[in-house]
């Protein structure tokens, strides 16, 4: 069961220049939407991020290919088959799908990029795919993103889905949808998290990458449900400009600091759904850390303090065993860390004061807070004025259930 | 249940000038042995390496302080309370105990070093020690070995012995016995692994801690049940010099190599018995990785592998998916790997052949190793030279169990 408010928006706003499909191809399963097909009006700008895993999925590979060579008018996705661990055979089945939707929609091949979530280490079948082009390409519409979102699930419990209207003034305003899957960094042997995220605002090609980036660090690149990263994550940020012929092409303009507030906000969303959705997850947990060095440290220290089997079965038991948190951020691995100047707090309750128990803690007011369904972990090293913030779950009997059984 | 053999050894070596006790104290619980004091003749030599963890508990603040004082003639150790996050109390109670020794055995309190385990974050019952301390001295007998490594017991499920003669040739012989405890890096809120060995060899002091050193890196620091390093985790090595007048003082000396070589079985066995004994532990699991540039980034992958909630819950499921074990690899962010080149066998069955599955893989061949309760993953990078080799165990329903309900 996917924690806390996981419902999709009441208003999905169309994003013109973008059309959608979601369709059944059979790639794995029968009479389930596998197939899903997205559309990009000439003219838009796109930018991309993939894993840095280095055994990335063929699709992967043939995307950054793709990418490299062209701006992207389609984005083919399949569930059921990673087509990752498959070699040279499955690079070619993944240019093969974007040769045959190039054919059909009379577009350059390195302008359709693939992408593959599934299970990992099998042949695809891109002959289904293939076959099952023509019913993807006649069923797009711009109103089928909660259908797409629905389309690239594999194990996951719920479609992800966010959206934004943003008010530059009485007469532009920009449009933000998004979809994304996954529900461990990487399901069982299942290639995990993908992110497409769509506005109608018109930026410049260069900046709009630099935005993926940084908003990327921020939201996907800052959760965690069990540390293992995909040989398949991709995301993609794309703005079709159809809402203004102004084009947005540095920081200083001023519709840029709006979008990329709501563009952020979308991001986050789309991510901590994915943590909310996490692999047996009964808890969503906020790590903030603040007053670091640098930003780096931060995240270090919030990374392993996330990654302790031990903390995550404590928020699982609802224990405030706030000696696993304090032990993991000894472990973070910061240099000349200070542990008598680091406080802990559990949302408003002070665990630790300079590296001890604080005072007035009592374990009622600390086990209070850790049976609620969503907490915050303040760790401060007071050392700095950097902080991070990383999102995470906890640790439960029913991910060993889900990760254990899942191929049997 | 501990997997494996795991027993202690018929013959243990009792050391000439090492004598031990182990007694009840009541530190937590009546009716528990809890304290073991080890007496270590004049004239011996010792080395100790303690926790890299910044939060590392009072006892070893004390310990690091003593040890660079003075040459240690005893060791203090208590059971039921780590004496870990409890600032400046903690260190001062420490300090006690080591004083009190040091009065009653005439010796310098700096060559009393003290240790302790159990729970973090409670005031050490120190009196309580204290009161033990006579009875504790009095109790010291040179075949205490098992007596002493089933007192330093915490949630250990079995006491861990090892025990070695090393016949130089007919007129010198050495002996080696050593015990250790920790049953997860960090046991629930358990601050873990305690390491003793001693040799009635001859050793300098300098060369003595570089072979500790040496030694250590290959067996208490190449072990993992859930990546959490403890705040109390310290070895010891002492060597006596009874057995001959002859000095050890460099790896030249003739008896150099079959002690060195000796005392690593000493210490992987050790570190392995923690191992059989982690927490839930069904399986006990070797990651060797081959052909790296550099032992640090065969140790990344065997790391990156061994701390894999994914590859951990595939073992419990004897479930040979090798998905998960590539990806690891791949996320271990070693810089320019070719993944084209990577191999990966279980035990002797080839799985990954250049990256991708191997031709004459099958699923049921992989799945009968998985079922043995011993694995041994090996990982070939194919770019070098370096190998390094780490031990871990599975991830069973039963580490939930054991560490969420730990406190309740």
């Amino acid at each position: 069961m996917a924690v806390g408010n996981v419902a999709v928006p009441d208003t999905i706003y169309a994003i013109d220049g973008i059309t959608l499909s979601a369709t059944a191809a059979g790639v794995r399963y029968k009479d389930r939407n596998d197939l899903v097909v997205i559309e990009i009006a000439d003219g838009a700008n796109t930018a991309v991020v993939t894993t840095k895993n280095a055994f990335c999925a063929a699709p992967v590979r043939v995307l950054r290919e793709h990418f490299a060579n062209s701006s992207p008018r389609y984005l083919v996705t399949n569930t059921g088959n990673a087509n990752a661990g498959t070699g040279a055979d499955g690079k070619r089945r993944a240019v093969d799908i974007c040769e045959a939707l190039a054919n059909k929609a009379s577009v350059d091949s390195n302008a359709v990029l693939p992408f593959s979530t599934g299970v990992i280490g099998e042949p695809l079948n891109s002959e289904a795919i293939i076959a099952g082009l023509d019913n993807a390409l006649t069923s797009l519409d711009a109103d089928n993103w909660l259908a797409a979102a629905d389309g690239i699930r594999t194990t996951d419990t719920i479609p992800k889905v966010a959206s934004q209207k943003v008010d530059i003034d009485s007469s532009i305003s920009y449009h933000i949808t998004g979809i994304s899957k996954g529900s461990g960094m990487i399901r069982p042997n299942m290639a995990t998290m993908l992110g497409y995220v769509a506005t109608d605002a018109n930026i410049a090609p260069d900046l709009l990458q630099e935005m993926l980036n940084a908003i990327n660090e921020q939201s996907f690149n800052r959760i965690t449900v069990d540390g293992d990263t995909s040989t398949n994550d991709c995301c993609v940020l794309i703005a079709t400009g159809k809402a203004s012929s102004q084009i947005i092409d540095s920081p200083e303009h001023s519709h840029y600091q709006p979008l990329f507030t709501a563009l952020t906000e979308v991001f986050v969303r789309l991510a901590q759904l994915i943590v909310r959705d996490g692999e047996g997850a009964t808890k969503f947990i906020t790590i903030k850390v603040t007053g670091g060095k640098v930003s780096q440290e931060c995240c270090d220290v919030a990374y392993a303090v996330a990654h302790s089997p031990l903390v995550k079965t404590a928020f699982f038991a609802s224990d405030a065993n706030w000696g696993r948190i304090l032990a993991a951020v000894g472990y973070a691995g910061i240099e000349d860390l200070d542990t008598e100047q680091v406080d802990v707090y559990l949302n408003e309750v002070m665990i630790c004061q300079n590296g001890v128990v604080a005072p007035n803690y009592t374990e009622k007011a600390g086990n209070e807070v850790m049976s609620r369904p969503e907490i915050t972990i303040h760790i401060d090293l007071a050392r700095g004025s950097a902080s991070d913030t990383v999102y995470t779950c906890d640790l439960s009997y029913d991910y060993i259930k889900i990760n254990a059984d899942y191929r049997s």
